[in-house]
């Protein structure tokens, strides 16, 4: 058997051929070419016998006319002809290929043969296969993008970030790469959706995920854990290191067959796999929201979650309404936070600002301060609580008005750099002026919600992470480079 | 000591008088006035004694200046004023006083004083106190908006819906004004900031609710609970009849104390407070997200929560892809609901339009249907599906795109009002197309949510209504008038 080859030539090929290209725009074969053709920036190939040309490209009959040439292939032909094409494959040299055809494993008897079929080839030729039944892959930089969803200016659209997405579902990571990459509520550094996993699985991915030094943290979408050991192991070598969060589908009955069915793969016991995820610090989490939520609060890296400072789990809210004040303590301690308790110095600077009838504690109630002195007055607060030592992380709950054009962004941005504290914030009011104080906040690490659940899943996040850090960083000499 | 008057000199004045009316922008007491020059249908008055008129209507120096002539008053003067305007306000014969200032019982010792003065005036004269430190009311016919936000053209903005919002948080209140109803989340019959409850408390605002016609459910945010026995009495009055939904704050020592502090106000036992709340059929929630979004799915009202069908809490999932649908069993199932086994007949009718290699179940994966069929097949499916016997209601799952245009929204909607079944939707994928999707359901009855946690909310909550609703009408004769 020959050696097998890592995944670089998926991630970083320098050629690329469309097997399935076509011109007819109702076609997955044509969203996938035309984005190779609009921004891959080595030599793209179609192949398809029918066709001269494709989008200005010459088109060839098959791979092999193309031997030596290509490095990776992006297959979307029906089910039964894939064997044939990856045999093609092997004979033109080709070292990768995603396959994104469905009809295999996932759909009974004759395509479990046909996917058979595949690894057969795959295995006796060190052809690596991605896929089936998936969208394949995205890489910010070098930029390459298979998945069929039409991005036109993908490689300026998609800017590179710090986040790695992997999902086990074709259509839930088109659906987030529209959602959430593409209309920028996140940068990614790769975006994976491994589908059947014939050959390339989750735990190969994470693997290199865990090595790639562009790659900062790991938010994932799983059926099943096809190596639950191997998988722990590489989740245990990236914490404190990577944040890992994930949605491990199928805790029920019900969902465990239904997983099974879309994408041919066993679930095993909901207790054991929750158990192992906790102890090897992967955060899991239940809905595709809340996952994409904590992607965001990733994606600001290098900021608060690379914290140094914070030893505990004790948050300050600073907030605009009593009420949002209340709700957020029973959510954070929920979570299992605790209310910081506030030094003695950090009361007396803060009754300053504050009117006489109204004396400062925790939650911290800006409101009568703001009246009193202006919506300046958020730095000062902030700055205060930040500075307190008995404080690991702020949730902020201010109201969105036109007001907000005047919120000291800079001022506070200096101090949250400077103290290196976790710090979230909620939004509510006026919907108009969401976005511009979300870009503001972001450009210092600060993560912006419109819901407080995200809020405390993120600081909660933020703030494990860096006890896991503080503590493999006490216990070990410096981590030897795998 | 004089009878007390209900609450219509509030839901529906025949004349308004604003003390504390102002030109000055910047001030609360100038968007009151706004308001109600803007909106109000019946006279205005100002009331401000350094002013001739303001926005080009005549103001007085007092309240007495306008005997008999006002049936309303909107009170925002610093603290120590308003006991002087309420002595001026009985003197006048009004009957009703909404008092928006803050600075009463939330701020110590003086302000307990301003506040009792405050209760004696009204508790010997008649007049009716809503506050203070509250944004007051909002009715949506007759219209009347008391808060201190400028909405111009509110009448014509708010369009009358059946949802009644309760808010014991002034800056919440306002921001769920500003951020669901203003911008058409959803429409309302009555929004109630109630603030520090000096006389008018959430229980009467809740049995005005029960009674009023044009609500047919009510959200509502509360951090304490005046009066438990009498709050519990009108829950189960509507419970089956009209669904309520709260968040309850200060479940945790922090927020309890912080929840005092902020309304004055004394929490409960939270245990106590939880199975009390249960028993009597209200839904509890803990973030304002939540509560908002089952708002939405409450407004939809003549729609789904008004189900005669569903005796059970069988779910069928319709979902284009089987990633989401696996994380929906989850949910579902966490929420104590059930996977509904579909009726042979429905499995033998969808068959017809699944490609052999794909027998259909549930969750019933519609996307080969789909590639089969086209986009027309959703209504094929929601039909076969919500004529099922076995089923009690439907979460969709769709995908955003552009074909979303071609999506069967007429046959669908025929379907949903013939079967009378719930049914509520997720939306993932391109942001562009998710608007014209959702008003295009709403249409008849189906809310659409981007995050999976709120669909299993409301369709819980619908369900949950229904069978309460069944039981009742079962249990007992029509229920007398109260």
């Amino acid at each position: 058997m020959p050696k097998r080859a890592g995944l670089d030539s998926f991630f970083a090929p320098k050629s690329v051929a469309v097997v399935g290209a076509t011109p007819t725009e109702a076609k997955g074969g044509y969203g996938i070419i035309f984005n190779m053709v609009d921004s891959f920036q080595g030599p793209v190939y179609p192949v398809n016998p029918g066709r001269d040309e494709i989008l200005g490209v010459k088109c060839y009959p098959s791979l092999r006319d193309l031997k030596g040439k290509v490095e990776m292939a992006v297959v979307f032909v029906p089910a039964e002809k894939v064997p044939g094409v990856l045999e093609d494959a092997v004979e033109a040299g080709v070292k990768a290929a995603v396959i994104e055809s469905g009809g295999f494993a996932e759909v009974g008897e004759e395509g479990k043969r046909l996917s058979d079929r595949c690894k057969e080839i795959s295995e006796k030729s060190g052809l690596r296969i991605w896929g089936p039944n998936c969208t394949g892959l995205v890489n910010t930089d070098p930029f390459i993008f298979t998945p069929f969803v039409p991005v036109r200016r993908g490689r300026e659209r998609l800017k590179p970030g710090c986040l790695g997405i992997i999902a086990q579902s074709g259509m839930l990571a088109a659906g987030f790469l529209i959602q959430y990459v593409v209309s920028g509520f996140f940068t990614i550094s790769k975006a994976c959706a491994i589908g059947n996993k014939l050959d390339v699985n989750e735990v190969e991915v994470l693997q290199y995920m865990a090595k790639d030094p562009k790659t900062k943290a790991v938010v994932a979408y799983l059926e099943s854990i096809v190596d639950g050991h191997a998988f722990l192991e590489v989740a245990k070598d990236m914490a404190g290191r990577k944040p890992l969060a994930i949605i491990k589908g199928g805790r029920y009955e019900e969902s465990a067959r239904a997983a099974l069915s879309h994408t041919a793969s066993l679930a095993g016991s909901d207790e054991i796999i929750e158990g192992a995820l906790h102890q090897a610090g992967v955060i899991r989490l239940e809905d595709f929201h809340d996952l994409m939520n904590l992607g965001k609060a990733f994606s600001l890296h290098p900021g608060p979650f690379n914290l140094a400072t914070p030893q505990g789990d004790n948050i300050a809210i600073i907030t605009i309404t009593g009420g949002a004040g209340v709700v957020t303590i029973d959510m954070v301690r929920s979570a299992g936070l605790k209310m910081a308790d506030l030094e003695e110095r950090t009361l007396k600077n803060l009754a300053k600002v504050f009117p006489d009838w109204m004396p400062p504690h925790n939650p911290v109630d800006i409101y009568p301060a703001l009246e009193q002195n202006g919506i300046g007055i958020f730095a000062d607060v902030i700055r205060e609580v930040l500075a307190d030592n008995k404080v690991d992380g702020v949730i902020l709950l201010p109201f969105a008005n036109r007001n907000m054009e005047y919120f000291p962004f800079d001022l506070v941005g200096k101090e949250v750099k400077r103290r290196g504290k976790a710090m979230v914030s909620w939004m509510f009011g006026d919907t108009r002026y969401f976005g511009h104080f979300e870009e503001c906040m972001r450009e210092f690490g600060v993560p912006v919600y419109s819901d407080i659940r995200s809020c405390v899943i993120a600081i909660d996040a933020y703030l494990r992470f860096s006890r896991i850090a503080r503590s493999k960083a006490s216990e070990r000499p410096p981590r030897e480079m795998t």
